[in-house]
């Protein structure tokens, strides 16, 4: 099967060109496939934000090979792996990045592991393989390259994983690690804003949001701008999750949730106000 | 009429995931089109930055869908609509983000209020309308679908506009509102270069800049090296209209201007030095 | 001969409009072709930056008309250029920009100024050549222009040059030139990495590192994991070169060398450490 497009996200940044060169890598071996950029601002290293953002992305892009890096290990031990999912074909290391994506994607159905020779560049380094390994892999996957071709099968329950995200909901609590803070300075939690119910977190109504030993009063919203300029808000947001907002502002500053990737160890728990 | 072309601008950023998710849902809908990104680098919420950068951009691309996102009123009951212009179509919110372009497009003569479900996605989030709503819109109409069907007549005159920028003339002054702050910590007045005669100013002499009750010495010129290395020139800009730079060096920063949207609330009066 | 790529380098920056405004016009002169972006991250003004940055991801990318532009010196008298080097054109200002990448591919062969009205747009400004000049010639070239019809002849050896970034290497220390530092704070010398044997420097073994007169202890290894979290270590990193990095770390912030096009004046020495 070929494909037409190949999605890439990285944490590499835009500010160097690796990008760039793993886009012409890219065009070298499939130049009849069009490339989508996820975000290659994942915070370096940042392997839970990297694996959430491809989830909550793929499902909006068309069928593709969708070729992510980010590495930490890069030149270890670690494996380079294609993962065969119901609806597309996630290429990367294995270290639990690809794996939120390929349940977005129906589930994984097998995997191989990155060492056929043919499908890298010739020389590869060892601090760089979204250009010597991954890339030319993604790229001959979209060609109609067979996944089993590219090396030997990696059992699926021998792949690295990753902690889960933690939650934890109780009648009157609802306590979530923060998943990602986006631009804006909204702060992501991992609860599904299905289970804000569950709390007993009603929408119109006035919210207690501790995080790091501090209280902050919020109202349960559906946009922006159901509460004054300035204040908080929790929103389902655009992935279906619990978020906190601020109207016109940013809810991670006004929580004090730092913007990178170390904001996955902070926790929150929301409350109902008893009024 | 079919467009091969989809441009868009927004405030997403491209630390997240906004814009790829976007280009996906483009990529789904119209494949054989083709986008080209203009920005996505407007300060969050600012109106007055993305519609005069949309503006001096649609100039220079080929005809084509422009989808634009600024949108501090998303999930509100602000419209979303589609601006046919008389050399291009434009997409985004009814907020006056679209209708600088549409000047720059020949002018506006229809609009219609982007509402029917047939060219939204299944479902619509109350935050992310740029995949939801706009996107698809702009997809559809590339793939030719026809602006009459995506909802009813949006009259002209009940489009919200925003206050135009402040540009006051007189013999021996000018005073305008600052446009926008780039990267190079080039600063744009709303000002045509055009105008700059009617106040006294020559080419070649001294002028002094007054902004935030400071004045600065700067040369009127034509290009950066125009002044000595770290000096202030006064130019005729890309788009054409009057702009203070500083060679190797950023005026925004010599000027106190601060680099961000909230800069359109700055004025800058110029006049000629008598010597 | 026609090009199906262009390859686009600047300092431009991802924040104003102009790489779209270059890609709008690329697109109305060339619409066939697709465009890679390198990197448009260069630091304002950083000659060196960009042409070593051009140089290293040329090899890379396919077949192409490279597009660069970096020029403190627009609107000046200094020219615009094509260069045919053996393996793809290079089109920008002539003040070295384009050398390194000339030689990455095969080597310069010809050179043509870049005159001619009909290849340029109608109205030139003096401050976005980008814009008005080069983007215009690179899409002509990728439609088949000849060269020489761009105009006239630019003899090689009357080009401008850089500096060479320095490199010293005696038995017992290798003295370079950082040529870049990437965003994840590694920071690349001048020196190949193939030269370290020359002054003694053997895998495995610690290294002093000298910069601005502070000594920092490093290992010489393969990749990043090669020595504890937080520690320094030199490796060749997949450009060829010697480069220092932190594992999960900034090089950069550890041996105060800054991120920025400045850090081109910054030496490093390297020397075996006795044991």
């Amino acid at each position: 099967m070929r494909y037409g497009w190949i999605s890439f996200t990285t944490d590499y940044g835009l500010a160097d060109p690796f990008v760039g060169i793993c886009h012409g890598v890219l065009a070298r071996i499939a130049p009849l496939s069009r490339v989508i950029d996820v975000t290659h601002g994942i915070t370096a290293g940042a392997l839970r934000q990297g694996a959430y953002t491809l989830a909550q992305a793929v499902v909006y892009l068309p069928q593709a090979v969708h070729c992510a890096v980010v590495d930490p290990g890069v030149g270890t031990s670690r494996r380079g792996i294609v993962l065969v999912a119901r609806e597309g074909l996630l290429v990367g290391p294995d270290n639990g990045l690809l794996l939120p994506a390929a349940e977005a994607l129906g589930g994984a159905v097998a995997a191989r592991e990155l060492t056929a020779e043919a499908y890298r560049l010739a020389e590869v380094s060892a601090t760089f393989h979204g250009r010597d390994v991954f890339a030319p892999a993604a790229g001959y996957l979209a060609n109609g390259t067979d996944p089993d071709e590219l090396g030997p099968d990696a059992p699926l329950a021998g792949l690295e994983h990753m902690p889960e995200p933690a939650v934890r909901v109780r009648a009157g609590s609802l306590t979530a690690d923060v998943l990602a803070v986006d631009g804006f300075g909204n702060v992501q939690l991992a609860a599904a804003a299905a289970r804000l119910a569950e709390a007993g977190l009603r929408t119109g109504e006035a919210i207690r949001v501790e995080v790091g030993g501090t209280g902050h009063d919020a109202v349960l919203g559906r946009t922006f701008a159901d509460v004054a300029p300035g204040a908080l808000v929790l929103l389902r947001d655009s992935s279906g999750l619990a978020a906190l907002a601020v109207n016109g502002g940013s809810a991670a500053a006004q929580l004090g949730v730092a913007g990178d990737g170390g904001s996955h160890d902070r926790t929150v728990t929301l409350s109902p106000i008893e009024t």
